[in-house]
This record gives C-alpha cells, structure tokens and sequence, in this order.
C-alpha cells in the first residue's frame, strides 16, 4: 500500500483543499470523513475514488477495506490532521468524484421535501438532513445563499442521512414552481400575522415545507409563492426557536 | 470609569478561570458574554457584579449600561478576546456571583419538566433549554454528569431561556422520587422492546420527561424508575434523532 507521511505532499495539499468549495469546483470531488460515512458512500454507490487512512483505521476496518476497488493509501496522524476538520480526526477519509447529477427531469416530486432558505449554520443544516431522513422525507433542496452540502461540518452533522434522502441545490423560486405543477402543496414558515399554528395544519403526504434563514427568516419572494405559512406557538419567554428544532417539530407533525 | 487594557493583568486572569469548572467553584462567580444575556441577567436580578465592555459595546448600550448599580469597567479588545468564547467575541460581559439556589424544599414541582440524563454537548443542551422554554416548561433539572449550566457555550445556546425556566443541578434519582411524591409521571426515552411510541401517549399538564447520553441513552437505573418509557418511530433509514431535536419533538407533543 502506498504511503503518505508528510502533510506537505502535493496530493495532501489538494486533498486539503477539497476542505473549500474552491477547491471543490476546482477539482470536482469531495472528502469525506470518518469510517462511518466512506463506508456509507460506498454502499450507496457513490464514486470513491481514493480511500486514505492511518494504520490505526486500517487494522480496525481492514476487511471491508480490502474489498474496496479503488486506490488505498496509508497516512501518517500528521497528514489526518491536516486533512480532518475537528480537532481529533478519527483518521480516515474518503475522496469522492462529484457527479453532475443534475437529471431535475427525471425527479419524482411526489412525497415530503424539506426546502432550506439561506440556511448558514452547517450543524443546523446537517441535523435538518439527518431528521428529514427519520421522518421520511423524500428529499432535501438546499437554496442558493444556503452552505454546501460538501462543507466538512455539513457532512459530518448528515451522518449519512445524506445517503438516504435525495439531496439537490438550486434556486428556491425554480423549485416551487415545479411542486406546484405537480400539485405538492408548498408550506412556508414564517411568524406573521396571516401564518397558521401548526396544529391546525394536517399532516398530508405531499408537502415542500421551506425553513428559512437563522436570523432573517424566509425570503419575501419565496413567501409570497407558498400556498400556507405556518408557525409554531411559543408558550414560554423564549424569542424563537431554533431552526433545526423548528424543523423536526414540523416534519413530524406533517409526515405522521 | 476604569479601563483594563491589558490581557495580563490579575483580575483578568480571574475572569478567564470563570471559563472553568475549577475556576467558577474556586471564586463562585461564572462568566456571561453578550449583551442579550447580561441585560437578562440583570432583568432577572441575577446577582451580576461587574460589566466588563470594549468602548464599541459601550457606545451602543451606553443608556441602560448607566443605570447599573454595579461596577463597570472599560476593556480593550484583547482583554475581551481573553475572556471570549467565540473566535469573534461582542466584547461586552458579565460577571454573576452563584448563589448558593438550592431551596429545593420550596421547588413546586407541578407542570412539565425536563430532565438530562449525563448529556454531553454544549449545544444540545442550551438547545434543549431553550426548547423548554418555548414549549412553556416549568424547568429543566442537569443531572449528574450533564455538562455544567455555566459552561459558556451552554450559556451562550441557551440564549437567554435559563432566566425564563427554573434550573437546577443534582442527582436525577432524588429528582424522580420528588416527582413520583408528587404524582408527576416520569417519562424515560429509550428504545427498547418496552417502549411505546410517543403519539400514543397523551398530552399532560404534569410530566418529568427524561432525555439521555448522546451515545449510551439513559442510564439503566433511571430507566427503572419510569411509569413510562416513549420513543420516537424513525421512518427513513437514519439511525437515530439528535438528541435535541428528539426532546423538542417530544416537549411539543406532551405540552400541546
């Protein structure tokens, strides 16, 4: 097995910069960390095209490592930190080729979508990801102005639900007008005075339910193209809630 | 008004152990950053002893800053890069004496709480704060081994919401016995085969809902204490909820 020791290799330094959507764009893959989600992606047929690895990872999770077709390299914990994004990478990483796999035509909008407006917060992205997948959600939109779903945060806080639920980005606008073609009522979720609380919505078995931005909330533009705005009542003293918690509390009421 | 310009000075030093454990049961003080929350400290009549605030932070909350009876001391950025726990800290804190609060005699353990069982994350736990605040709970009980209510990343999530709901700290089976002498049911949160899912259980005015260990769940001695143990059911392929957002759908239902 090929060995990398310094993280000043020139394929380290590429790797790392997989770290940045320029790097990304750039070299068309992304990397991914941690056993659970290489081995994830892999099952879910996505194209990993390298398999990095300290020793340590390798005696743990030899066998299904060695089944892997493509290339395996062994790293030094110098060039895991390097490469990890916490502050105690676990020391194995993924290199994944970016599909271009926009086929919005062929695109089954039947079911739950979650939509994400202008969403910054990756672990309240990659929660929302994660409990869209528990609920049953059919797939996840992230809007222009929301963060990637390469961003090493992102990823980390899917884990793997990525692999579960359809996952697109694109214009919001572009998106609603193709639920509303095909007659998936579309929810928005913003605290004003036309909005309905919650309990009051059914659940139903289609619905595009929009979160919006942390601190702004939803786009005026988006709110004005959605057939209902609903809300959750606040009973105690607190402003709001948070975005993700708002999330899952609406998912599972909706998709009962 | 005084000025502390450099990070190196003693009190200072005091200041940034109020980070720690140690430091808090050393000088019985903890440490508040932000103006939200010092103003809700101070609203709250939590005993803040001193406002620590850069000229920029003074300027733009001069007027209610004057009207506190306590020192205020001016501070360079460095100092409150010091004291701060975000890479770009406002520059403007609290400093609050702990008050030995354990009247626990005169607790009126009515209405719905919840209880964290050696919870871990920060930001699961000042989400969860924050969550029962909204959900119009009577309080929130850190057993033992929950990461402390002062750690400031626990501060900072629970943005406020720890001056709207009763807190306290201690040991979970003293806790349950309060509540079962009262006739509060207590809900565990645990899947195993003896779990019932949670919207078969009724919406209740009195409810101990206990939440456990990101990793491990509960503890297995709480657990057999419950009158009732509720899960949520996953319907996609993720294997677990985060444990917030678990306890924001579950407060939700149980207070609607």
């Amino acid at each position: 097995m090929e060995q990398i020791i310094s993280a000043k290799n020139e394929r380290v330094k590429k790797w790392a910069k997989l770290k940045t959507k320029k790097g990304r764009t750039t070299f068309n893959q992304y990397i991914l960390e941690s056993w659970h989600l290489v081995s994830e992606a892999i099952n879910a047929k996505q194209l990993v095209d390298v398999i990095l690895t300290t020793d340590k990872q390798y005696e743990l999770h030899q066998e299904d490592i060695d089944t892997f077709s493509g290339e395996v390299i062994e790293i030094s914990e110098d060039v895991a930190k390097t490469l990890g994004s916490t502050s105690t990478p676990q020391g194995i990483f993924g290199i994944v080729n970016l599909e271009s796999n926009l086929e919005v035509a062929n695109i089954d909008y039947s079911g739950a979508w979650l939509l994400l407006d202008q969403i910054q917060d990756p672990g309240n992205i990659g929660t929302m990801v994660r409990t869209a997948d528990a609920a049953g959600f059919n797939g996840v939109v992230f809007g222009t102005g929301t963060s990637s779903q390469f961003n090493p945060k992102v990823l980390r806080s899917m884990q793997g639900s990525q692999f579960h639920v359809n996952i697109f980005e694109g214009d919001l606008n572009d998106w609603i007008s193709k639920f509303k073609d095909n007659h998936v009522p579309v929810y928005g979720t913003e605290l004003n005075p036309k909005a309905v609380g919650y309990l009051d919505v059914n659940p139903t078995e289609n619905v595009a339910l929009i979160m919006g931005n942390e601190g702004n909330g939803m786009q005026d533009e988006l709110l004005d193209q959605t057939d209902k705005n609903i809300y959750i009542p606040i009973k105690g003293r607190a402003e709001s809630l948070n975005v993700a918690i708002a999330a899952g509390i609406l998912m599972f009421h909706l998709n009962k």
